[in-house]
């Protein structure tokens, strides 16, 4: 038969990934990607299995037997948790200051619950009284609040607020999707009932999967349900007997993926959470020096910054994409814009993961200065990186 | 700081994948899998996933605006097709005839339609006069149906279903995850208003994504909706802005996932639906009749066989588990038990897309006699792959 066409392979162009996600990948993990397939009940796959829920235990430092990769993106994770945990009617308690904060709500008004939201600013965080508050005059179920918020890069402590809800009766969910891997994450230290997060922050993995993970209160309010979870798809009743040893099917694995997060986690532990973290910081700092040196100020609240996701506000009279899209066309870089209410007013460049280096930090200091130097909002040539050295040369000293 | 462990490159054994899904995957597109990622919003990647549509709207045969790709396996896809198109207490009608036709029934119960089934013994089909009488009956708001069951191998007709469906009023939504690719699937010369796919079976593509259409009836039930969509997560009406002009930003797409669907659409349709079609009877054929020299008979309704995979009754007094850990071990080949009520009774041999090839079928076939002849099952040598040599041979006569 002939022929009508041709399709050429695919080829890519090179980015430096310094947006909000997806982060550069490890060509460990992308060769991980490239390996042939196993079927899903494969006695060699299972084991791979085994070994992702250890390494995602050991990296969301838990004990909890259901710890697993949901197979969707981060916001899969999100509605995995509220529709496992909330039956209708249930008050939530969401706690809003970002874009992610505001899906929750939305997610769990779709499950059914009684959503009760209080509100801060975005890019600021809440206080522990705020939420104790709220908490006491509204008796919800469960308390939702994100960790690492992606839209404005606000680093919310949860300790505090994980103790003030146990203490009232309610069960806690986190958001981090964004924190996991690049900041310390304490599931069983913070006493976190549920948390989910995402592959292509911090894990430096494409995306694909929601790791996640569910202590032995959530369980327990997912056995007492008396009615079935809304997804068939993310019923967590009868994920776990595929996760667990009974590997009985319920809907086929995204294989390669897997193969991709295990190594991705291996990658993870081998540098070690401790030297992971401590990088992160470094990074940011000598980023966050850079953009002071250029004039520029963060657009979230001052101590609770994310050292992965840095959001600063676009100066005065500069045009987002004129930006955004020299940084792509000139350097191949990808900075993220604002989201929501943000749109247009800051940049959220990421230093996640495999992508938290000296070099990009270097690269999109020498880019920004020099694409706002044209554009007239800047002076200095080579302040920004010479700033961001001086850090790197004093964490040697 | 110190290491306490490494973590070695994972590495896997080599397999052959002839079960129900996932299949082989092509060199092609396991090497698209290891591309660096774009990301989910970088004018390039946009391009790829402009050119996925279309690629997907050439093998689903259909000019369906709304053709994408679910971001989840292939019962996302079935999910994402019920929870958009049912509203609480639309009638559903639906098909049973096999686990995945079951599966139907739940996830409609969940959405909340009034789930009104009819069933058929698993491997059989129904006729269309059985699906008129259901309809007439109960007047559904949409019929459920599988065009090929991966519990049985049975192909079921849907073009005349879906010709009275729409005579009464009622949409039609088929499950197409084993056709696609493998035997004529025509959207809009049998008028489908919505269908789901899977990537891991015709598509020799790894599992993770859902290809999914949807025609004018179908989108304009989803705008009339009184109710929000239940699932945030596969809901159309905001995944269609991300995939259509706006690209407005909705979850992190499963970028490496979305290359390796591009890549394997490329292929499908450089070898041309008509002669992939063609390849897969003809292994079937060859299969088929390697299957009745070793005296085995198939348990699928006999001129309702899907080429791609083939359920065949496990002979009398031989153990399922004994010669599929054989089939493992010595050849590396993995073939599929029985779901559900055939658990036990009926292997699935896959012959799906990459993996629908003469090497394939004569290698399962000695290794099936050898196993079987071991058992004391058959007494044949050589016979199966005679018989389907015969059949190759009489194809090119």
């Amino acid at each position: 038969m002939s022929q009508s066409k041709t399709y050429a392979q695919l080829t890519v162009q090179d980015r430096v990934l310094m947006g909000p996600g997806p982060s550069p990948v490890a060509p460990r993990v992308l060769s991980a990607m490239s390996l042939p397939l196993y079927g899903h009940l494969d006695p060699e796959f299972v084991k791979i299995m085994d070994e992702t829920q250890n390494r995602l235990r050991d990296v969301f430092k838990t004990q909890n037997k259901l710890t697993l990769a949901v197979s969707g993106t981060g916001s899969a994770g999100m509605e995995a948790v509220i529709d496992n945990l909330i039956e209708p009617g249930d008050k939530m308690l969401v706690c809003v200051n970002g874009v992610f904060g505001e899906r929750m709500c939305d997610v769990a008004g779709r499950a059914g619950a009684d959503v009760i939201r209080i509100d801060r600013p975005y890019g600021q965080v809440f206080t522990p009284e705020e939420v104790e508050a709220a908490i006491k005059a509204h008796h919800p179920v469960m308390v939702g609040i994100v960790h690492a918020e992606t839209s404005t890069g606000a680093w919310q402590p949860v300790d505090e607020i994980a103790r003030i809800a146990h203490e009232n009766g309610a069960l806690i969910a986190i958001d981090t999707v964004t924190s996991l891997a690049g900041v310390p994450v304490e599931i069983d230290g913070w006493d976190i009932d549920a948390v989910y997060s995402g592959t292509q922050k911090c894990l430096s993995c494409p995306p694909g999967l929601a790791p996640a993970s569910f202590g032995e209160r959530a369980m327990a309010k997912i056995r007492a349900r008396k009615t079935k979870v809304q997804s068939w798809y993310l019923d967590l009743t009868m994920i776990e007997k595929y996760w667990g040893s009974d590997r009985f099917y319920h809907h086929t694995a995204p294989i390669s993926m897997n193969y991709a997060l295990y190594e991705a986690l291996g990658i993870v532990l081998e540098e070690g959470l401790e030297a992971r973290h401590a990088r992160h910081m470094l990074n940011h700092k000598a980023l966050a020096a850079g953009i002071e040196a250029l004039g520029m100020s963060y657009f979230t609240q001052e101590g609770f910054r994310l050292p992965q996701l840095n959001c600063v506000n676009i100066p005065d009279g500069v045009d987002d994409m004129t930006v955004r899209r020299r940084l792509l066309s000139e350097w191949g870089i990808e900075i993220g814009g604002g989201l929501g209410p943000v749109k247009g007013k800051a940049w959220r460049i990421g230093l996640m993961g495999h992508g938290s280096c000296p070099e990009n930090v270097r690269l999109v200091l020498g880019a920004l200065e020099t694409s706002l130097r044209d554009l007239g909002a800047v002076k200095s040539e080579g302040a920004a990186v010479a700033a961001a050295d001086h850090v790197y040369a004093a964490s040697k000293a």
